[in-house]
């Protein structure tokens, strides 16, 4: 394994001294890039892509090479590859989000779902591995998968949505069904994510993109409680050394304090709650990533300037803050806004790392 | 006027001594009620029903005949009759939520934007007078608006959504050209709240849909301080009485403490919340209503009142708290399921109430 050039990214995850915030974008290989759309020209389905190692290495790489201020990359790929290797019939309709062709509701059909064999997934540890070698320890490379209830809400509906009716139904109807679903989920999880750190993913995260739609003890026992077995669950890499894991629940900053309990090393934040607020809350037990507003993206540099610097001041000084969005990259980011953040972030943490 | 038989409601919102805990539903006139959807058939468009009101009347009174445990009533209405009396032209399209055939975007049709003559909203105000002599004081009835920021998201969007790309990049972009469409809906709002008052809504609520989309910054900005200007300017009703008002930001439990220092009488809760962590964090400042999921009513009975237990446990003694979902109720509850639910409120609340 090639050494690391610049380790700030996992400083900070560990809440150990760096000499500026570090900083990432979520989805930052992605259609907001010219040379992003470029590549996805040439190529088959969304899923195609996430199954091709070779572009999954291109695309990963890109936002590296315009941005020479990341301080980690992530893996290209989806959070759908696990259910899909479940056997639920992932696929892409032109504009719309991701659906499946099976439904998880009937008991016969949940009793029967089992943990795929990885096997099935070599081609996301192909990826981490080939990227990796391909970034050559410049940054960082983070694996990552869905939460199991973010998961099971895939398939369960079988699409994205807003309101989870069908699941939230099984959650309050029949529990026993959707613990089944989670416990597989949960298992499959620790196995992809332990697949994805033997391959070489120096750190990981689990999205809990739809964790937010539920009520707090609902969150506890179908979402929090089944990424808590997960973080239990991970090895340590080839080098005997511990993998940093960052949880993130989209809509979830009301329950950080039951979140900073589970044992992972940063919880993702998105916009809504103030930093300062957010690092009061959880003490010294976690590192924080977020906050921006991926929307304010969209707007002037100067005003890009103006929310970082209010974004860091919040925090305030010392360690164990990864900036980030707080969600992903919007397609219609101007790339040089994005660059301009990137560099808000440099040039005003300084003196908050001192 | 015809005197009150049933003050429980209006007493829980002014935090004043009840023998059990209130209970209405977010859009109990609606589609999960085969007698709404009966008469929904001989009918037009959902804006032609809004500003029809002998339709208003009807459809207002049918959850009430089925369920004399409501203690109040709700204007069947639409937040969106005032962008469309603004002129925005409101459209419903078959399975599709609303849109506007124009969009706010440009300076020059913002700084044109104008509080509308409310002789445009008569219907809504005939509907309130109407629906208010027929209810005959069984319950009180409520009136309510949208907030100017959720107005303003649909005002620019020109339709419903999630990510509000174009209203964030004006709010950071220019702002001044956003605040002006907000302080324009919240001159608007003030006067078609003050003319439901006066043509006699009891109490008033104003939903902020969208506020939870906000950064905590921007929320207080862009939302809550209008929402604050609103308060400040309703009028008394026609006895002279204060009409408690209600303001409720989904997704903005975060938010509560500052949210309770604008002067509404009561905060609308969705179900993300714990409510005795809301309440403490409120203290005795403002009556809290919520908080239940809506997609509990999908599930059964049992499971219902159990939620509901734990709910009314979780409020504790006292009084101050109006029982409801967290949102909207939705179109494929079974009615039983709502009996269920309000059966359980008067139930297991007494105790509470010693």
């Amino acid at each position: 394994m090639t050494n690391l050039q610049n380790d700030t990214f996992l400083r900070a995850l560990n809440r150990e001294p760096t000499d500026y915030t570090p900083v990432w974008m979520m989805r930052q290989a992605g259609r907001y890039l010219p040379e992003y759309r470029a590549s996805r020209k040439t190529a088959g389905s969304f899923l195609d892509l996430c199954k091709n190692p070779n572009f999954a290495t291109e695309v990963t790489m890109q936002p590296l090479d315009r941005y020479p201020l990341l301080d980690a990359s992530i893996l290209f790929s989806d959070i759908l590859t696990l259910p899909d290797a479940m056997g639920l019939g992932l696929y892409f309709e032109e504009g719309e989000g991701p659906k499946f062709e099976r439904t998880l509701r009937e008991e016969a059909e949940i009793k029967a779902l089992q943990v795929p064999d990885m096997a099935k997934l070599q081609y996301v540890f192909d990826a981490v591995a080939q990227i990796r070698k391909t970034i050559n320890g410049r940054v960082p490379l983070i694996g990552f998968s869905g939460s199991p209830w973010t998961l099971a809400t895939y398939m369960v509906e079988g699409k994205g949505g807003t309101d989870f009716l069908n699941t939230k139904k099984m959650a309050y109807a029949r529990p026993d069904l959707l613990h089944h679903i989670l416990e597989t989920n949960a298992q499959t999880v620790i196995q992809y994510l332990n697949a994805q750190i033997a391959a070489g993913a120096q750190a990981v995260m689990i999205f809990d993109s739809w964790g937010g739609a539920l009520s707090h003890n609902a969150y506890i026992e179908f979402s929090l409680n089944y990424m808590q077995k997960i973080v239990a669950g991970l090895t340590k890499n080839n080098d005997g050394r511990k993998v940093p894991c960052t949880i993130f629940t989209k809509g979830g900053a009301l329950w950080l304090e039951a979140q900073a309990e589970v044992g992972a090393d940063c919880l993702g934040l998105d916009w809504a709650v103030d930093i300062s607020e957010a690092r009061e809350r959880v003490g010294d037990k976690v590192a924080l990533q977020g906050n921006l507003d991926p929307a304010i993206l969209l707007s002037t540099p100067a005003a890009i300037e103006k929310e970082v610097v209010s974004i860091l001041a919040s925090y305030g000084k010392g360690d164990g803050h990864v900036f980030n969005l707080g969600h992903g990259i919007t397609q219609w980011t101007p790339p040089e806004n994005a660059a301009a953040m990137l560099e808000a972030v440099r040039k005003h943490s300084q003196q908050y790392h001192q």
